[in-house]
């Protein structure tokens, strides 16, 4: 499994994602689940990726020949396309071709292979837009009332994100939330795994104010990690 | 859905469980998914119960007739049962039985019909054990290392659990612990709802301690999840 998250605040966007990946669970191994496609200052497109590998790799691999050599790809570029809105579009469209492709082969095992992806990006002159596309393509966007996206295990993190964001969150507190939701999934799914891939994105900057991926051993996070279940076991014994 | 939680403690048991079904989302009702079979000082067993009503219904009535009209029933009485573990094997055997039964009609609709239940239990002179029991009608065991058992929606309340309690945990404080638990369940799924059963076990009395309706408008249970809100967003701001 998987668990990425990506939040659409007033300040910008942040992003989370996990990288395990597995084939049953004798067969781990670490994958990044976060892509970037920037031109600076023009456009910033971020794509975050759960299900199966063979799938993601396939789309992310398509976007980029479609932005790379036009000529060859069947695909117009997500770089060029006028709006988010067709952005979103495009890659729902390789999403599904992909997913319908991959699986008429594994159908055949009785197997199935299926994708979901978080987008969010912003073109100079538009406004930013997160979306979360579904493996048929189709797609939603968030809003005010719900400014975050979650795919893969999303259930565990749900609750800090549910009580913690809103769109007036700052930048600083929303990176907090993320990686403490992020650190009660991993705390209950194996499945889940460091390192992680933390990206942020002011507002109307169109490019990645900070990207950094943060491994098992990095003391801050450790140190989060505990402080929060410190915090987490004062709170319990003060409610009555 | 649903979602029940079962705790085997030093010092007692304490189950907790919603009591929301629905069939479709425009089809909500209220049904309680906690039973107790008790012969006071002698025998305790409480059931809990998620899945298909169908299921959960008839398996439970099957049990009360074997216990009651043991001739006019093909199973033993549970209350009869040698030890907690034959116990535990007649509900699965009766569970399957159903589920088989239900699901050969259902299949034909292309439905299917399972459920599964979290079974705690003393007798007089044995052990104190709880027991999940899946819908095939296998099952297994809580331990010291994982003093805990949860059936139906799951994920959001076990980060909770899997940070503060022990088999060394208080029964106060355990009742705190699933309360909370089942607080982030039902303020992040809307399949899960109010009112609560909450029902305790001390250890070796095999009876009953205290069992209780939460309700929605309960005054002790809003102030618990408000005190939590605010502790969380408390700790949210303390760690860095």
């Amino acid at each position: 499994m998987t668990y990425c998250v990506g939040l659409l605040l007033n300040e910008g966007m942040v992003f989370l994602s996990d990288t395990r990946t597995n084939a049953g669970i004798d067969n781990i191994s670490t994958y990044r689940k976060l892509f970037v496609f920037e031109e600076p200052g023009e456009r910033i497109i971020v794509i975050q990726t759960a299900g199966s590998l063979s799938v993601t790799q396939t789309v992310i691999a398509k976007l980029r020949e479609a932005d790379e050599d036009p000529d060859a790809s069947p695909y117009p570029s997500i770089m060029q396309a006028p709006t988010m809105l067709r952005m979103v579009e495009i890659v729902g469209q390789v999403l599904s071709d992909v997913t319908a492709d991959i699986s008429a082969k594994v159908d055949r095992m009785s197997q199935s292979a299926t994708a979901s992806m978080i987008i969010g990006g912003q073109r100079k002159g538009g406004s930013p837009r997160l979306f979360l596309v579904y493996p048929e393509g189709n797609f939603i966007e968030a809003t005010e009332d719900t400014p975050y996206l979650q795919i893969g295990e999303h259930k565990y993190g749900k609750p800090i994100l549910d009580r913690v964001v809103t769109p007036e969150t700052s930048l600083e507190d929303a990176r907090k939330a993320v990686l403490l939701s992020m650190d009660s999934t991993l705390r209950s799914n194996l499945s889940v795994g460091m390192p992680l891939d933390l990206l942020t994105v002011l507002t109307d900057t169109c490019q990645v104010q900070h990207q950094t991926r943060i491994e098992a051993n990095d003391a801050a996070f450790q140190e989060m990690s505990h402080a929060w279940s410190k915090a987490l076991r004062e709170s319990f014994t003060s409610v009555r």
